[in-house]
């Protein structure tokens, strides 16, 4: 069983992936200067469990072991605040996304959707996916999920494209199993996982059968290839220095994953041309991902700490300006946080046991997170000063005669170290411009959904009727309780009573 | 026992109430039309707990029995999450301010407050407390809160004042207890109250004493004199109609009270003397009082279904801008409700058993409460059309001549009441400039501190050494964990152990 | 010839206007208490030309005289600048709407589309039409511009409406003239005015030649009904004592006025059937009076000065975050002048010689309008304090028992007089949430059109190819040249040379 | 005399720089892959004066020549307009920073301040301004402008750092001249200059009068060191292909100026000890700079266009969410442009007959910049979509077995070329995330001086007590007239009469 981050990265040594970057294949993705701190920040995800398993790690019913947080299934609201609780700590811990969380909400969503088929339908994939559950947990194994198709025409269905391949379907059938083709892209950390699980993307229709297919495979696959994603400055990584990376440490990962015929054995297979279930599954899968952006609020905390940093090392710590700047920024992380575990709290138990988050309200800490993140970027950026995108290279401040004359001339307040403060600048460097700025900012942006995404399902949950109820009454208007009652019910439910089914 | 919204109106008439509007003293309050509707406001809090007595009443562990929510004290992060789920739905009810959160919350404050001055000075408040608790549960009496003194010049103490009784305080004592003097400022709900809690509005120094004061007294006790204030269109209510009212039933209530001598006996005494809790007791206060703004998504679920109302009157509600504006709207309502509910989840339990609610994001809370009522109003106006400010009069609708052609010329989408239209336009205008806007917007801003009260608290508690030490070590810096892991250690109690205590 | 804000009033009184308000007709305007703010507010026009020449005065070429600037046709980019400059001293000098933008506007713009009309259909309008601007200059009329319809189903074209009154039409011919039928609604400073112009209110079609009708009549013609509208805090005015007002001498006006078989007279009439040229002519009105929204900043900076004074007397105006949040206020309200006059600076000739301001920059400023005063009144609000919804009556002040309490507690900073201090209180509640708040915010979000008009505006000045074409080409992509050069074109003459007829 | 991008690109060549970079001594600058298109930005500047001879020169009154507008003294209002249209069109034929403004701006505001300066004290030093401002103009040369001092405690004078050197001062005196000592941060196209003008940064008092000293050299002059700053993504342009570089033509520059003894004659020296005219010169060349900014708004014109191409690649453009973003990118950018093109119009002529624009405007301008960029990135990352991040390198595309892959499934809507579609996401992150974003982005926000100091100046000129006697007019307090009417005027002839002293 993999238990330490140590551990992990040795189980990554030594599997034949086919990865490509700058037009050539990967040889040891472990080894690759650039992909490495994306491995790291997995890595931490296995620390965090070693020191704080309160946090970090839970009972798992089918194992009856303790295991890595993201592999366990929430039995309670308190399960599912715990993932945000551990979610922030992480961001502290690494300033980027740690890239285990889409597996994490993957997992949660296919609990209740599995149980709902087999109700439906009278299939075995529940049993099938607790099995794996139970595989995954005593292994100790990181799971990446796969979801979003490349898509081509964004006005047609799947079954409808002109090239059928731009979403990920069945190509071949066997007794064993399937086999699939197609391609996912922006797929987070998938490179550090062991094993994929592949869903659909989005609601399907009775022609997209084929298209409705969920499914484990491990990483390495035959049939899969990976090209890697190029992020902002990625290439510093690969210079030698540390200072001008900014983070050095650690980093995200996205590459798109192309399918090839690539086999899943039944025992593998959790949905298998349900396609009236698809929509469940994203929008599931989404609920819970939404709110794991909480992660942004522990990334927030590292950037409102270099802001606060760099104020001192600039002199102007005491300034009512600067202060108050600080201030914004946390009360907008803040915002994101709270919302985010406003909606863990609001959980509800499905049918198949596991808990939920409110949908509204992950929706609305989503919405949040395509904001806040670029202002407290911003405000960030205020507080570095102009120094922040005009300081000279690593090199130069080693160098012999020039290094001398830029630590005297770029020295902050008195007593303090100029490579302390650069080393500030290029962490605010990292999180708003460089790479960790992709998974700060961008990723924040459409991760999970981008923002309409979310404006279409707060639109859906807004109970209008209900509302419009509430005002004419108070106006003296006579109102007509024909159809306002259910969704009346159905707002009380979501609101007032977290636990409907108690 | 006071049981019914009848029961509580009926209570009281015939107290001789020492009230002052337009320069006359008021007769009976409860049949001055202006002042009925800030009546009717809480009676609807003794409505609601006979309908839905699940959400808005308790079981009190000082009397056994069932009582009325605003008067209970808080056993359980539920009872703390249960008391915003019962204002959002009296804001639902009434689309005002419905007076009895100050009360609710002065005596959660005080439950924890009085226990940790006995123990520190071994004096017999926390029991007097309890007593008076039981008594008002018993007889189901409305308690109204009274901190805000007038305050003078805000650069000096309260000792040092050119005139004491800027700050209610002491001004005589006897063996059967004290005689205090000032005035109280804003004061919500004060005359449809039964008992008054008077308490210290800020930290108090060594020579304050006097003004470390806090008592119960019945609000006709003998010396205090009522001021009513004003409300914009505050005298629409007493033209005769109905309709330009807009919320003709329900609305709010602020007085200044001023204080001349009046009697508290010892055993309705709080805190004497010991000033070194009166700021203890404010943040406390204010804690639970910041989060208690939460009752304004309520009114914001009338002040979106007015909007989506006059958007069908209009014909309109289909364009894509328009329901883009009450998803905006439906946002940031969901915002001012999870951040209130998120720090009330967060609750954990003080020395005397009493939960608290979570400071920092109630701070969140509150401080999105400044803004984000007055943006709903914004968006509502823009939706209500410019209808809203140039309608004529009800008696001009009501007019021979005239009000047939207002009927033809103001008449909305085929089908729909003229009347109607024009009676959710006056809803909207109620709420956004008119006599509900004073509680929805202004009181929004000011109520339970101002903006600037808020950053304050946030910065307190931003801990930005910890958040420094994070972003130094993620950027190479060597950190000398000195002064910083007991702020660590307080950070994470805050956010990641809800409950420390367990 | 009307000089003077006396003579301006002198020539109101003894007309019969049919004025309905509170289901009464209304005997002499001038006189009530209620209306007559409003037409000091207009009389301040005439008080300003009086005293500051340069700047509300021109010479007319039609008369050799200097004229109001009100009724002068710019004849130079200086002189739509000066529309500006004058609008916002008088937005200053009387903190409200003085109601005689639309009339200036509709003279503008009639201008040339007059012009353009006649070389198309060969008609005399434009000659009539400087007839009668040279009439109306010799005698210092007021004009007032009558365009928004009632306008029914918003679906429906005017011809097509189940009731063709929902548009102002031609309901009768003879040889003298045109008899109309119809109303409009939200008609500023209309019973204020000498003269109305009658406008189409959107673009028409072949089937609505009976809508296509403009023309001049007296504010008293025979058929016309006005019902006046109510504002927020109307009747304040009604109560006897000036402090409650806020702003007890100036206020806005609106009304909505009713046709019935009104004649016009061939002499008057400025466009009769050519449905071909309204679109142009709602356009040309918009694009001046979107610009003319720049007297709000001069209201602004009557809020910026309550704001400043609140703050000095409440002794807190060295405090930075009240001092930031004046600068705030200043900033977004130099925003608002600052975009008015770009648009107006930007001003290019029409074929008939008078000057157009920029359409584009015109629709930005009117677009920060309907949001800056908001977000300046939300500040106003937070400096005031809560003081400024809970204050007393003005009775309460001068009462002989209570006065004297009130003086003493509601005192502000030492030396400052206690009435001040509520008279400027009752100046932003007048401003944020009473009758002037109708006029400086919901009329900026209404007025010239709703704010979704201006996104459609700047939509399709936008040169969306243009701007393709530029980033096409710095990313390397080869650019058909085909389509774009006319947009380029287009896109240098507006904005870099701004006078391309030169 | 220089007149074509390529004379200028010429001009460069040979001279020997001392330039670091990475460690290293540039060897040729003009042939460095990472300098090369801050160049050819500056070569634009050329080109432009070529194509667009109204645009971008003027007929200069010391040599009787049309010259680059970069070196005129403007002599008009429309002078200082045209400054900023010939801004816009280079922001968006270069979508970056061009570098040649603040030469521009420092040559106009020593036009006005050595004439004062010889007016108080008697000096020479204007017309040896005039002479050097002839003789750059005859010969066409880029002059770089040096204001920003390293600064050291910022708690403290120049002449009492620890260091003198943190701030640029005469080091030693000849009779032929002065030698100065220091280092200048964040130089924009220094290296790309031929000559600098160094300027104090700030307000000097008596016992500075060793830093007050203006003078002109040549860029290559004896003792000067340059050493490179590295901006996000720098190396992409040095990987040999052009797609992930995102604009591979055109990039700005910044680099820090390292000054050892180095000499400037009498001729070129324009202050040289008169310490009370260095905030001046600050105020005036931050005036002219702040409203520079609008070269922004070409910028954004360039992003707004990649925004309206990728949405069409998507196949999303007539989505109405997406028009709606791009009309709130077009409503920002041209708030931009408006604002300082008002500051221009309102230019007034200074003592020595130069234009200088209106600072209140400037400022306000300055502050949309340092926010609105931020703003407009944001939406571009929304509509960009995640792959903006996510995209494999363009040795991948351009790979035998993955280019192909790449090509079908990053294909755009039908008819679109995959390359086109990354070339068009390569651009946006250039300006949001990349090497752009620097001048886009964190210059926009530092440049010319960070938002707080735009604060300053606007609250600095915010007359405050005029504003505080409009309002207290309308309110009814009587209004003591003592103070007020010098800031009325001033108030008036900032506002309303544009040119006071005609």
């Amino acid at each position: 069983m993999i238990r330490t981050g140590k551990d992990y990265i040795d189980s990554l040594r030594g599997r034949r992936l086919n990865v490509y970057l700058f037009g050539e294949q990967v040889d040891e993705p472990v080894d690759h200067p650039m992909i490495r701190p994306s491995i790291n920040a997995v890595a931490a995800t296995f620390d965090l469990a070693g020191s704080n398993p309160e946090l970090a790690t839970a009972v798992s019913p089918y194992t009856g072991e303790r295991v890595n947080r993201f592999l366990h299934i929430a039995a309670s609201r308190e399960d599912v605040v715990n993932q945000n609780k551990m979610q922030r700590r992480l961001g502290q811990l690494t300033g980027t996304c740690f890239q285990r969380c889409v597996g994490m909400d993957a997992l949660n969503s296919l609990h209740s959707v599995t149980w709902e088929i087999d109700e439906e339908h009278g299939t075995p994939y529940h049993q099938r996916f607790l099995d794996f559950v139970a595989f995954t947990q005593s292994s100790g194994y990181v799971i990446g999920g796969a979801m979003t198709d490349v898509k081509g025409d964004r006005s047609k269905a799947p079954h409808a494209q002109a090239d059928l391949d731009l979403y990920v379907h069945v190509s071949r059938r066997t007794d064993e199993g399937v086999y699939i083709t197609g391609a996912k892209a922006h797929q987070t950390g998938c490179i550090n996982s062991h094993w994929l699980i592949v869903m659909p993307t989005l609601r399907l229709g009775e022609d997209d059968r084929e298209f409705a297919i969920v499914g484990a495979l491990p990483v390495d696959a035959e049939g899969i290839t990976y090209v890697y994603g190029r992020q902002s400055c990625d290439t510093r990584s690969m210079e030698g220095g540390d200072l001008d990376v900014g983070n050095a440490k650690y980093g995200g990962q996205e590459a798109m994953v192309i399918f090839k015929d690539v086999f899943i054995p039944n025992e593998h297979i959790f949905m298998d041309g349900e396609y009236d279930f698809a929509a469940m599954l994203v929008e599931r899968f989404t609920c819970y991902h939404r709110r794991s952006y909480v992660c942004k609020s522990g990334v927030g905390d590292v950037l409102i700490g270099a802001a606060a940093a760099i104020a001192d090392y600039n002199g102007v710590e005491k300034a009512s300006h600067i202060r108050d700047k600080l201030v914004e920024m946390t009360h907008l992380n803040e915002t994101i946080y709270s919302t985010g575990i406003a909606a863990s709290y609001q959980s509800v138990p499905m049918k198949s046991g596991v808990y939920k988050c409110d949908d509204m309200i992950a929706n609305v800490c989503k919405h949040h997170v395509t904001k806040m993140p670029y202002e407290l970027a911003r405000i960030a950026q205020d507080l570095a000063g102009g120094l922040v995108v005009t300081m000279p290279s690593q090199q130069d401040l080693e160098h012999e005669e020039i290094g001398p004359l830029l630590q005297k001339f770029l020295k902050g307040r008195e007593g303090s170290s100029t490579e302390d403060r650069l080393r500030i600048l290029r962490l605010i460097e990292n999180l708003t411009l460089g790479r960790n700025a992709v998974g700060y900012l961008t990723e924040s942006m459409h991760g999970a959904g981008s923002p309409q995404a979310q404006r279409v399902q707060i639109a859906r949950q807004s109970q209008l009727e209900f509302k419009k109820g509430l005002a004419k009454t108070l106006a003296g208007i006579a109102v007509d309780e024909g159809g306002q009652p259910t969704e009346f019910a159905e707002y009380m439910a979501r609101v007032f009573d977290a636990e409907p089914g108690d």
